[in-house]
């Protein structure tokens, strides 16, 4: 047990969980957000109501949006919207010091390069390490003001570092509270199994009717009719050409499916219907919901950016985007990562590698 | 009442319903398909039992696949599919004299100018004349095996020739038989009015989770939610502004809907939900329809084509057919009408003007 204190930036389920499991292991815990009034009621109390798999009253030391808090912290660990990861950047950037490790639980797609790329156009002169988690370690969700349910802990999540020779350098510090955590080559690897990305805005657009209509139906067993998840797979499918164009080894949805949960199927189809975990979750009542204002910017729009950097075509992932707009009146290109708000423009495979390896063009 | 036979082509909704009319109103007619199993029933009856706003049975001379049936006739109303004009143009070109004039009812988008391509490239000698309606003169469904029910007549029908001089010959022609047709200056006129292309493919598409679901659904008053709507919007201002750049007068969906229906509303989702007559109109049960499979092919991939001819961007018409292709797993673009396909390729707007005018470049 340490007593060096690590900083949770936010205030949704996961910065709860993450703040509360911290504390109840003993760790001293900061707990940060924009938004100091999502955190009004934990600051009353001085805790979180932690409940499910993890149980107790997880006691945080500091609570509030002053981010100079951070200053004696080793661990930062940043538990928001992939969406506010930039402004976040922008917030941290003046109070950040030497030899600190932000990690982005998750980073979506291109987290921890669009991070970097801002502490620098900030011109934040400390040395740091950005990583960013492949998906949230916790299935959790928020109760009430001040509690939070954790549902389950993965076993494993994927970590990388930007730039990758320090991704043994987070995992040494990381690995100290979460022995979770497991290393892959570069940020690519987590930025190109952004799952979510894949199954979240294609279904929401091709269940949009149902959705606005007001029916009650399960995200994956009812919405994942053959037309949508015919469409999933084209979406998938242009993925992995991407990945496999930069070298990248990555699973495929079906996969993913198999790895993470065990599920034997012939199809995509088949295999998200059939996924035990699956059931039972709503499709979302709204179109306004981060299952497109978080996975497109932070998802589809860097997978066509990337695509266009490898010369893969991504036909169906901007069509998506495309009448997403359209449907939604809303510029999500406006704000979506492309690869020159990661750092990345027109770098050839080699530069592109050599940058994420060592984080020197 | 001329006793010149009138040819119909097409065994359908629309084609019985011409047919039984035509014959209802003493004209001999020639009734035509490529698929003779169609038209088995109703040649054994030897004639078309008509309900609804015209009521009896219309004796039908003729009824088959021999197209060479069309020698003596000079009127040829093609009633088919849109994505069936280009077959029936090569079934119909060994068999053509001069003289003939030939109106596809209707012609979506292209049908006139791809027709006469076809003929071109079949090298028919016949001098025709190629016409389009800008949509069915009926509403109308097929009964039974032999019967049609007609429920309406409309009281305006547009119609161009291409070359657009021989419009008036064409007028002089079907208004022997249909007062309801009336001249629009060139064939773009009618093609760029295909508003069935703006209503249908993308309220299938974002309502496609809820069709294979199988819900019940109104198209027009549940099917049109305000994401499908703002999608529709996008789409017919993509068609507008195509339109304005060739100095096409056009109608909008919004005004197009006051215009023809007496509807005012102030957006196009009001309008769609409250028109009358749109109301009881089920949505389809299946993807596997003419809202997909015809609109597509001969609405959006045209209306992209001469948005590319124009430069004129349509960001969103393209997006609902890549997403189509992915969700139907069915390649539209392939046989989909493009300026190439219409004998447009490269035309300044000047040599398209002329060549609406006089068929020549």
């Amino acid at each position: 047990m340490t007593q060096k204190p690590v900083v949770v930036v936010g205030g949704g389920n996961g910065a709860r969980a993450f703040a509360g499991h911290l504390s109840l292991k003993g760790v001293p815990v900061r707990l940060l957000s924009s938004f100091p009034e999502e955190l009004k009621a934990i600051k009353q109390q001085g805790a979180i109501t932690v409940s499910g798999t993890v149980e107790g009253q997880g006691k945080v030391q500091v609570c509030g949006d002053d981010f100079a808090a951070i200053s004696d912290a080793t661990l930062i660990l940043v538990v928001v919207p992939a969406f506010a990861h930039a402004s976040i950047a922008r917030s941290l950037a003046p109070y950040l010091r030497n030899g600190q490790i932000i990690i982005l639980n998750p980073g979506r797609t291109g987290g921890a390069l669009e991070f970097s790329q801002v502490l620098k156009d900030e011109k934040c002169p400390a040395k740091v390490c950005v990583a960013e988690a492949q998906t949230l370690l916790y299935a959790c969700r928020s109760e009430g003001s001040t509690g939070v349910r954790i549902n389950g802990i993965k076993k494993e999540v994927a970590v990388a570092a930007f730039p990758a020779v320090e991704t043994q350098t987070v995992l040494n510090e990381l690995t100290k509270y979460f022995p979770q955590f497991k290393p892959v080559p570069s940020v690519l690897h987590t930025d190109l199994m952004n799952i979510g990305a894949v199954f979240h805005p294609t279904t929401v657009l091709l269940n949009a009717g149902r959705i606005e209509g007001g029916e009650k139906f399960e995200f994956y067993r009812d919405g994942m009719t053959p037309a949508v998840t015919a469409a999933l797979e084209q979406v998938d499918k242009e993925r992995c050409a991407i990945a496999k164009t930069l070298d990248i080894p990555i699973l495929s949805a079906l996969e993913w499916l198999e790895s993470v949960y065990g599920v034997q199927a012939a199809s995509l189809r088949e295999g998200l219907i059939n996924n035990p975990a699956y059931q039972g979750i709503a499709a979302p009542t709204t179109l306004n919901v981060r299952y497109l204002f978080e996975d497109i910017p932070t998802g589809l729009i860097p997978f066509i950016s990337l695509g266009k950097l490898a010369g893969v075509p991504t036909p169906t992932c901007q069509a998506v985007v495309e009448l997403a707009c359209a449907a939604l009146s809303h510029n999500f290109w406006e704000k979506g990562r492309t690869v020159e708000k990661l750092g990345l423009t027109n770098m050839t495979k080699k530069e592109l590698h050599d940058y994420l390896l060592h984080g020197e063009k």
